[in-house]
């Protein structure tokens, strides 16, 4: 079927779209579909490639009375470093929800998942964070550790960050980029629990397999995105956060407990008999979401193919007349 | 991450591979690395969008040793017809298996899924079809219907070609193409029963979703190969041709179980226990394949990610140069 097919790069998707309030609320849509119930999205496709040390990771949704629906396609390939590649890539591919045929193909690199991801984190602060928040902490240095913290600061105009990473160095040249990049003082906190301590809006960021963020440092007033885990082995929050904590939500129920935190809590006989709130049900108002400054809150974000459809629609229609056009 | 991909339409792929021994060659290793247990292969993943009548499926594999392992989505979309447009589309994505960046981009708007699907039939016929195959028979009247007959006439270049399908003038229509492409005498034949009776070789490509072909119809000296169910619900055999057959083959079994004529005869009750060999099992001696010209076999197939990752791979050789060249 001979048909037009749109090639945009990395260059013109960041030309695009970047890390404001808009693309706040074009992710922010994800969660309210999904909460409507009108969003089809099936299990993640997972492939391990370990003799490379990588991975693959497929996710998809059609969001209902949408006329496309993305398919998008991450890789991690972590002995990319060593050759001077970045670990994440990937690409994201739009589909017309009426006849199935390919409308746009989006080389993005993994770009449009670090932004949607990042914008899901404020997405999460804003519906669930204390309204004041003047100290922030990120666990993780990485370029997520960046964005999240940038994308919170758009809803939580905090003054203070405290960076915390197992390197210290690393914890420093991220604090220094945050301060620069959203003018703020930020340090890095070589003890995880102070940190933790100071702030009232934590993002966790971390690959962690063993728990970083233990249930005896939460305090009154806290907000905890934990946006790092995202497969089965992988866990930041000691099982004892979630029910600690006066509100836990996902941003998908069966992904939580297949990827996120909730599946280490339930191998721990923790949460069991109990379906947390999505984070669209906060948002929509049919689940209650913070009810006062003093509770504590915990945000489990695995990431969801709903995002990606909404990030790659708005991109499109953002770009629509230009990439380069394919007839095939 | 800076880097070259290369983007191929339909017609590009069209001009560089065909129907002949040389993509059944290439396809044969797919089963062969399957059966070498040397391939990792996740689960499919499947969207349905009821609403469209349409259906997403996304298939990939990773062969040990090669440098690169595609990613194919497949659409169907079954209101297409009336929009003048084929129901099945899709394309293909070729990775760096040492790296995760795309390498290529094939616009194939399914083509290389018909090629290589059409091309195990072959793969199946040449291991297992008795050495002589007078009459061939195909149960469907659909693009697969011609392929299947073109792909099994390049390994048993039979004379005679019986079309069954419940359309009858499709059923002609498709005689009269075989005919034509293969040169051989074909017709419509509106008994199924009669056509399997004076076949060698039946093989059937529809989407049926209860029984077509009757185990009291399988006589000495007969292969079929199954190909249309594709997913739970589809059901072209009988459950009792399983059980009948002197040797049941599957592609891949846990596919056959979950999609396949393998499915509805486990809910029979029928081969519980059994685990079915696979393709390439047989191809590479470690199972009997067929003992004699009088022995019944049928083999299984759903179609795998190893045969996307395989084609792409040989296509992409083929073009290497070629292409339209996107720096992204």
């Amino acid at each position: 079927m001979n048909h037009e097919i749109r090639i945009f790069t990395e260059a013109q998707i960041r030309a695009a779209v970047a890390l404001d309030l808009e693309t706040v609320n074009v992710t922010e849509e994800a969660f309210t579909a999904l909460a409507a119930g009108t969003v089809i999205m099936p299990p993640i496709l997972s492939m391990e490639l370990a003799e490379a040390h990588g991975e693959v990771d497929v996710k998809t949704a059609y969001l209902a009375g949408r006329e496309s629906f993305a398919l998008k396609v991450s890789t991690g390939f972590y002995n990319n470093a060593a050759l001077g590649i970045s670990s994440l890539n990937g690409l994201m591919i739009l589909f017309s929800a009426r006849t199935g045929l390919v409308e746009a193909v989006m080389l993005d690199n993994g770009f449009l998942t670090d932004l949607r991801t990042a914008a899901a984190g404020a997405v999460a602060a804003r519906a669930l964070a204390p309204q004041n928040v003047e100290t922030a902490c990120v666990f993780g240095t990485g370029l997520q550790a960046r964005m999240q913290i940038e994308a919170a600061h758009l809803v939580r105009p905090f003054s203070k960050v405290l960076v915390w990473g197992r390197d210290r160095k690393k914890a420093e040249a991220c604090a220094a980029d945050i301060a620069k990049a959203i003018n703020v003082e930020a340090r890095a906190e070589s003890d995880p629990a102070k940190a933790v301590e100071a702030a009232q809006l934590v993002i966790t960021t971390t690959p962690a397999r063993e728990p970083i963020l233990k249930a005896g440092w939460l305090h009154p007033g806290l907000h905890i995105t934990a946006m790092g885990s995202d497969m089965a082995l992988k866990q930041e929050l000691e099982a004892e956060v979630l029910t600690a904590a006066d509100l836990y939500v996902c941003d998908r129920v069966s992904q939580c407990e297949a990827l996120g935190e909730l599946r280490p809590a339930r191998a721990k006989g923790l949460m069991s008999g109990i379906t947390p709130p999505e984070l669209g049900q906060v948002l929509n108002g049919t689940h209650a979401g913070r009810t006062s400054e003093t509770e504590i809150t915990v945000c489990d974000l695995t990431g969801t193919g709903a995002q990606d459809t909404v990030i790659a629609t708005h991109v499109n229609g953002i770009l629509e007349n230009s990439g380069t056009v394919i007839r095939a």
